[in-house]
């Protein structure tokens, strides 16, 4: 059963949105990548919505949704969300003097809850999921005469995203293609409806995440094909089941959706933070990821932008991304050893590995599990060293000392 | 023994600077800061320089030192550097088309020896400390006819890092106060010659970090003085003794200096990931440290900017003041319990935390230097938690289930 084709907002609904919005969401920087442009040969450029008030793209679309409402949100708004759309909600409410309400997981990460709150929303929790949470929202609105704002499948809320369309004819010289992150699908449709109306030669590509990737076969299936989602590290972009309009959308203005991999968004924020020297969460990434990855091809003429949709991180993801990618360049190595069981052992190979100028982390005895000669003692060390090179020259150093040393990861 | 004052560029030589630097050097964008803005309940800024080509605003000085050289620098240019400038430098000369070499410390981190190398400079590694690269690069500049690039204590330097300030002038509207890290000084020198000469009622405040601060006793003398440097986690501001030029041109142009902690910094870079999404190196962050730490006041009238002047810092850093933070807010604690030391006391100990909603990071049995009764073991849980508040729930729970526990950090 093929969904009829929603009415979707026109060029002038994005525009009119834009004057909506003016003074609850900012106009983002677009900033060149050196390091893409050099690394692809083609200039890239980076849209840069994780500098979007509330760290997210979200708000352009509800700050749009509770305009148009008008009166018909005097009682306020409701919101079902475990993150970026509680915020923007919560932040537009606020600027344009509704009350607002957000239903939340109680799992929900306790930065996002303090976050929507002190914008002033009243937080409910409860629900294992943001499903639970959507229906508990709608029965809210229905019962107190609230308005419910949906996080994408509703026309304003694609006009308020499509504002992002508009800046990027303006701002950016010879725009050749736009690569987009797809939860919903609001924000690749809204850009795709301003930007291809006024540059129809314009590409636009979305990007989706292999643990939640509905829109190829929803696209294929000619509608709403709900996926399982696995646990993902881009978050933000994890919706199950596209929309009826959004699909649609998606559909008729979006040329081409692609799948990016964990690892490669993972690869993509810590680029991001090396290089570009902005925070991105995994959903912002996705874009950065499919064009490093190769998934998608830098324009032919003109200029390739990505769009880093937003950059709501928790600082403990951030460390674990980090330490991660440490790891894989070789800058930290886990080495297992061997030293004769008799005073001072240890000393002495610490001082040669101080030597080398490797950095111990950790050191630990490992006295279980491991075939050892009665006395010896095994021992693991955590170093931090200046790369793959640095690490390499280290454990020769080992072995050149008599000590038999292998990587366990690293 | 006083210095006779050398003398200082001019705004005409910062206006000139902006020309000559024009395609090598990108204007950065300022972003309102919304956090901060509320926190201190005045209108605040940023200057994203660590958006700046090769991630720092030594780019500018550098590119209008190879511009002025002319063909004085056919022979190439030299500097001494083990980070920012050697990799600015390196950018600025290959822009311009003149050869470069960069004298580095054998320690210096290889993200900057390769950043330096991949910008197309020959990287001579050797000398324990930038001093003894300051040494060998003035001889081999002699020596082969190049021309030395001093990183800050240069009139033509000083001159393109005053062009931060023109931009300052043009695109924050009431500019009132700029709050500037300071290592050599000759970026919070250039800024004020620049913001002073137009708007002579802007206030210009420096800031350096408590491990190296030799600003305030050289203003105090009258002459630079050198103090020690600590380990800190501002080493791109870790200057130990200003220059004659810099000393001279702060004492006549900036208004005052200011000192913040390592703590501070440390808070400050955590700040600016989780709320601006900028990754900004210790040394940037310190403008945000004294106004979030209250050693320098919003201005009274208009906007007050922190200029973020670098954002060069490597994952492990970033990965480590991550983790740090993550202790300090309470979303991560190290548990110290005990239970009996029979088959499934573990078990049951980590179903009650799992319960409570804690994710569990190590467990690990400690029976060394403890007091324990001989049929018990001590355990070591280091949990992730939603914050402080849930943290105090979970030790409640273990209490109430009738464990004995402490918290070790956290």
């Amino acid at each position: 059963m093929a969904t009829r084709a929603p009415a979707g907002p026109t060029l002038d609904d994005i525009r009119a949105a834009r004057e909506a919005i003016a003074g609850v969401a900012r106009r983002t920087p677009v900033l060149p990548s050196a390091t893409l442009t050099e690394r692809l040969g083609a200039p890239v450029e980076l849209k840069a919505e994780n500098l979007q008030r509330t760290g997210s793209f979200k708000v352009r679309g509800s700050a749009n949704k509770v305009r148009r409402l008008g009166d018909g949100c005097a009682a306020g708004v409701v919101a079902a969300s475990a993150g970026n759309h509680a915020m923007a909600l919560a932040h537009a409410a606020r600027a344009l003097g509704v009350p607002c309400e957000v239903y939340m997981p109680s799992e929900a990460p306790l930065t996002k809850i303090e976050g929507a709150e002190a914008l002033g929303a009243r937080v409910v929790l409860g629900g294992d999921s943001v499903d639970a949470c959507l229906v508990a929202a709608r029965r809210r609105a229905d019962e107190a005469g609230m308005a419910f704002v949906h996080p994408f499948d509703d026309p304003d809320v694609v006009a308020g995203q499509g504002t992002l369309g508009l800046e990027l004819v303006e701002d950016v010289e010879e725009l050749g293609k736009v690569v987009v992150p797809v939860g919903g699908g609001g924000l690749a449709s809204g850009i795709a409806i301003a930007v291809k109306s006024l540059r129809p030669e314009v590409e636009v590509v979305g990007v989706q995440v292999e643990s939640c990737a509905p829109f190829p076969a929803s696209l294929q299936a000619g509608e709403p094909v709900e996926v399982d989602s696995r646990l993902t590290i881009a978050d933000g972009i994890a919706v199950k089941r596209p929309g009826g309009l959004t699909l649609e959308l998606m559909r008729r203005w979006v040329d081409e959706v692609v799948v990016v991999s964990e690892e490669e968004t993972a690869e993509a924020m810590v680029l991001l933070m090396e290089k570009a020297k902005l925070v991105v969460e995994g959903a912002g990434a996705v874009g950065v990821a499919a064009l490093a990855g190769g998934q998608v091809e830098p324009a032919r003429n003109g200029c390739t932008v990505a769009v880093l949709s937003g950059g709501n991180v928790d600082a403990g993801l951030l460390h674990e991304v980090a330490r991660r990618h440490e790891t894989e360049a070789g800058r930290r190595v886990v080495v297992l050893t061997r030293v004769p069981d008799r005073p001072g052992s240890l000393a002495r190979l610490l001082t040669l590995v101080g030597s080398t100028g490797a950095n111990l982390i950790e050191v630990q005895h490992v006295r279980e599990g491991i075939a050892l000669h009665v006395r010896e003692t095994a021992v693991e060390l955590v170093l931090e060293t200046r790369g793959r090179e640095h690490a390499e020259d280290v454990l020769a150093e080992i072995e050149r000392a008599g000590y038999h040393a292998s990587v366990l990861r690293g």
